[in-house]
């Protein structure tokens, strides 16, 4: 589907919607509605079963959104978050400088000084997307964080955090007191990060408020050993950077021991690249022929990223691969620049009494990209209907419950709705029209189990209750005895989860 | 506890701590470690499974945390969101009037103009607490919002939202068109709201970023009927306004049917707030005698609220009665205000074919004030230890999975922390120090399971083999078989329920 087409389907089915509406909306932020905020609950639930399980070490935590000023000047945020600004000198509409060149110079301007934007736009006749004028200016620096007035005295300042990422850097001296105090230590948060994009567009991928959720493993850089052999036959969909460099985005289907041998990478990095891919293919279900693991170059990457692999979707709507996570080696940088920031020393003494920085490797993924591939690659025509192939323990309703006659089977259908959703489910009664329509209904929105409550049901014996139980994909129905029921859905719920080391 | 003694103790078990704590801080922003994060997680999902739950036509939605300027315009929170904040014109501290006059009118400022504020400052001699100078200033409003440019011009704002009851009107048009058009609609958010408040303090009861949990229903003022009888005997703690002008603040328990009857109170009214005291009790635990519902008066209460009783619970740490959540009748005070505002009809056409302005009920909750009231109700000294008496559903985590003898259990001992994990059980291994020591541990954080694998577990046969299971509570110790652990520490992880109407 077109991008605009599943938009207005999810918009019409109450999964997602722009925000403050009724008041023409504000560009770059989205609601979600009830389906939408359900999903991306699983969605989030689901990522932190995977990353935060791999581990007993790793932990979720859920620190404020806001920085202060002192933490993102460390960083490097308060004068490198930035993006290359052009205005249109003739309308005064404002563009982000890769997307003004996107049609001359498809591969962006990242490591272009603002004088070559310049030079380019004006070698290439470039003019304004909003007037057509040419009177395009050179590129300023536009820094993309939300800076916000702290307290009364209007000298302070706070800035909502443009990545959960800091957030986990900050907290690992804490974690380190109040936990085992070895190494690997994880610290995930799943949490809102704040930029303010020059161009927001193509909706849930380029917001101004977006949901990260990340896994930062803080290691020895001397001695991060893992169970590599969990791995080491995967192969993996890799695009390597100096294939690129030399013209080629082909995907080379690559082993994880190769990768390593004659590779030049690291076990402990090729280990987690692996569990990043399977996440996308084992726990959201997309296809190995739709993902790339795409290696980017010196030039792509920012300074402190040692190797750096962005993990993309092939998706329809968006006309092509689109980066859905990550998998970043940022050595020692973070932990030193907060120990210069903050004047403290955040090196850790280890039980072998050596005195270490940790090393760390992220892991992102944002829910939200997340959610609009599940659409893009999982929503589409089965014949005569529309069927959302969520995998079932991501589904926004897990159960639909129906009386076949309102008049004579709904206090059953109602009871039965009542203990599914006691025993945690979430269900969806639904008693209007005719069953078909029920079924397309849910159908639409991934619900993977409908339960039909009948004559049969209520002719039955009370101990041996039978109701009709319909797969969404393969459409058969089945015969369920009610007591049966919850076991049977609950089994079909939960998430896949990696082997902890 | 005192305050400053219970934060010790949950800082140093990991539950919470100050933001940015390298940096020095940040007044009014906490961060929550890994047990605060999944605590308040199971509170927050225990507040949406009773609230929502209440109807098939109740939704948890999740949109934005900015709002545009001509929201809050509309919604007079740019006009009037304000405390009075005096500052000393010696030492140029600010402060909330309320917190200067804390000791001469405990009662608070609500309804009193600057003027008469400054004479009573004026009058009493207040002198300001940081200096002890009597060069107090006229009260002026400071307003509590963080206002942020957006985009690029530099001529747009949005602010981020003081209440998340804000989004719940703004969805309301969407969510009435995807969902059954019928009233009453209840919209429910779980989410941030920010407030630049002048004074935080008391930790998570005055924050700058918090979280609300809140329930807006929408409803047909002539029309909004409930199952009373599920209500009707239930006795509940109040303090009448008209008691409290005449200067008792003593509770009456009261039966429901009574504040209908003679009381004066709507049936609806007293449905939900019957159900919100449930709330506090039956889902969260508090003891009836640690409970109030507080009426406010006309002069306390909004403009717009018709009806205002908060909840309120007794706590040692903060020297006596502090609001939690309250309900509030509003009438149709939203929708109208928005409907001016955006310049679009929000009223809605019922089955009947009447159109109605939805009138609003508010059922408001804060997690993080209910996480620091189940820390001081529920955390205490138990004879030699210490025991947080969380209700089991709620607690960050559900079972503790130790091996007897690490060399000797330790695999099997994994194993079952893996399968108990696998099944989404939150689980702790700990196979460090001494039995005793790591119950201890387990108390602390209140863990109402603690498993143990010892060598009778491996000498059974492998179909038959057991663990010791302990109870928190009781400390009682039985001999489970490991296929039934899972079953057994289920049950007792259900949230409490209220029937749906």
């Amino acid at each position: 589907m077109k991008s605009d087409e599943l938009f207005a389907l999810l918009r019409r089915r109450g999964v997602l919607w722009p925000s403050a509406e009724i008041y023409g909306g504000a560009q770059g932020l989205y609601d979600y509605g009830p389906l939408g905020a359900a999903l991306k609950r699983r969605v989030e639930d689901a990522w932190a079963a995977w990353f935060v399980g791999l581990s007993h070490d790793y932990y979720l935590v859920d620190p404020a959104e806001m920085l202060p000023e002192a933490v993102v000047r460390a960083s490097g945020h308060l004068e490198n978050f930035t993006d290359p600004e052009v205005t249109c000198e003739n309308c005064h509409t404002a563009f982000r400088a890769d997307t003004i060149l996107e049609k001359v110079r498809p591969e962006g301007v990242d490591g272009l000084t603002p004088g070559e934007i310049a030079e380019i736009v004006r070698s290439r006749g470039v003019k304004c997307p909003s007037c057509g004028s040419v009177a395009l200016s050179v590129p300023k620096p536009f820094n993309l964080m939300f800076g916000v007035d702290f307290g009364v005295t209007g000298h302070e300042r706070v800035y909502l955090r443009p990545e959960t990422a800091q957030s986990s850097y900050l907290s690992f001296p804490r974690m380190w007191d109040v936990g085992r105090r070895a190494l690997p230590l994880g610290i995930a948060i799943v949490g809102k990060a704040y930029r303010n994009e020059i161009a927001p567009r193509q909706i849930l991928f380029r917001m101004r408020a977006f949901t990260q959720s990340e896994l930062q493993i803080f290691f020895d850089p001397e001695h991060f050993q893992l169970p590599f052999d969990r791995v080491r036959d995967e192969s993996l969909p890799v695009v390597r950077a100096a294939r690129r460099l030399a013209g080629s985005e082909e995907v080379e289907m690559t082993r994880a021991e190769d990768l390593v041998r004659s590779g030049g990478l690291p076990e402990f990095y090729v280990f987690h690249l692996a569990h990043s891919f399977r996440f996308f293919r084992d726990v959201l279900g997309f296809p190995v022929a739709r993902l790339r693991l795409l290696e980017k170059s010196d030039q792509e990457r920012a300074f402190y990223n040692r190797i750096q692999f962005d993990i993309e979707a092939d998706l329809e709507s968006l006309g092509g691969f689109k980066e859905l996570g990550a998998v970043h080696y940022r050595g020692d940088y973070d932990l030193s620049r907060h120990g210069q920031g903050s004047g403290r020393d955040l090196s850790v003494t280890l039980s072998d009494g050596r005195s270490v920085l940790p090393h760390v490797l992220e892991l992102t993924n944002g829910p939200d990209r997340d959610i609009w591939a599940l659409a893009d690659l999982h929503l589409g025509r089965d014949g005569e209907r529309t069927v959302w192939r969520l995998p079932p323990y991501l589904a926004p309703v897990a159960v639909g419950v129906f009386p076949l006659i309102e008049k004579a089977h709904a206090e059953y259908a109602l009871r039965v709705a009542d203990d599914l959703a006691a025993a945690g489910l979430s269900v969806r009664y639904d008693a209007g029209s005719s069953i078909g329509r029920r079924y397309a209904r849910m159908d639409e929105v991934g619900t993977p189990f409908c339960v039909t409550v009948d004559g049969e049901t209520l002719a039955e014996g009370p101990t041996h209750d039978t109701v009709t139980v319909r797969e969404r994909d393969s459409k058969a129905q089945e015969r369920v005895a009610v007591r049966d029921l919850f076991g049977r859905i609950q089994a079909a719920l939960r998430f896949p989860r990696a082997a902890r080391s």
